[in-house]
């Protein structure tokens, strides 16, 4: 499960443990790809729908480049950007992959100095700089995709990077460096960035 | 919108906004109620869906009592819960309401000496000492609910707590009492707590 090309930082998470990739909320990048043309963009509403089988939950507008990437491929991965990568994240979200200057840039990725890799599909880009990836394969559900721009995909293998993610928990702390931060979209060029993590002792029912 | 009852520091939040509640990825109370049984859980599989007729989608197990009444009722809230009720979120998101002992308490919401009140809708209550508030009405999509546990919703009314969200943002900053934090459910007793708002200035496409 650990292609040769990942930094040793970047560890494989077991697929029923995935979906805490997703669990705090984080904003995700969406990444996708076609008969050779990539895309990426920026998706705030996203969730994990099942452990086992590993199930995500996305909202891909129809207008989209990365819509008709994902219908045409049936694969897509979510990337779970930091604040290393604000920026470029506030970016991708706001301009399509169809506006970007052909002549200029191969596409939305290389406009925005995103740099990839690959996880264990060799057609799907994973972004760098991110905490966490998870490759998946859709579901097609045509209602949900027609009526909600829903789209459900099996994630088939997932990564984390071992400096804020251990043993299917993420470990953020006031000592973890600020861009190693998920980002949590608010509106306009707002994210808030995730805290640290509280430990908390279930209340118990009144006697 | 506003009803006499709400404290004044809960404002009404604008329907094409409510997906705002839950765009930086919370986890929920889901309140819900049918012929008199009343119940609450929490659920970190939540999202915005869309703002324009304002939808929601939440995942409920299908061995919850909230889903029996939810499939009942067709309604339920969404309650964005803060860090001053943490123990209370844990708890009630361990515990069934069907597991609560009928002689000693009313409900889950009693036993856990959750304090509710009313929005717009008598019969749904909403849990105090969140940061905000959905009320919905199931829009009914077997396929949904039976294959995935999917559940969505149409926010019929929405109101946040203005020391937090004002003018459809978080307001969250260095100086907010962390008691007014909203949660981010990791696993076992963990949550991350979210941190300050980010101003962030898109990147641009190389030259």
């Amino acid at each position: 499960m650990q292609p040769d090309s990942l930094p040793s930082h970047i560890l494989p998470v077991p697929l029923p443990k995935a979906y805490r990739l997703l669990n705090h909320g984080p904003t995700v990048l969406v990444t996708s790809a076609h008969n050779g043309v990539r895309n990426v963009m920026a998706a705030a509403w996203n969730m994990g729908l099942n452990y086992d089988p590993a199930q995500v939950a996305v909202v891909i507008d129809r207008a989209t480049l990365t819509r008709e990437l994902i219908e045409a491929s049936c694969k897509f991965a979510l990337n779970v950007p930091t604040r290393g990568i604000a920026a470029q994240t506030l970016a991708v979200g706001r301009v399509s992959g169809r506006e970007i200057d052909s002549a200029k840039h191969a596409d939305k990725l290389a406009a925005y100095g995103m740099s990839t890799f690959f996880g264990n599909d060799p057609s799907v880009p994973l972004v760098e700089g991110c905490a966490g990836w998870l490759e998946c394969t859709l579901i097609p559900e045509p209602h949900n995709q027609q009526r909600y721009d829903l789209f459900i995909g099996e994630v088939t293998a997932a990564w984390a990077d071992s400096r804020v993610f251990v043993d299917g928990h993420w470990t953020y702390s006031a000592d973890t460096p600020t861009e190693l931060q998920t980002l949590h979209y608010v509106a306009g060029g707002t994210f808030l960035s995730i805290g640290a993590a509280l430990e908390v002792a279930p209340a118990s029912a009144a006697p």
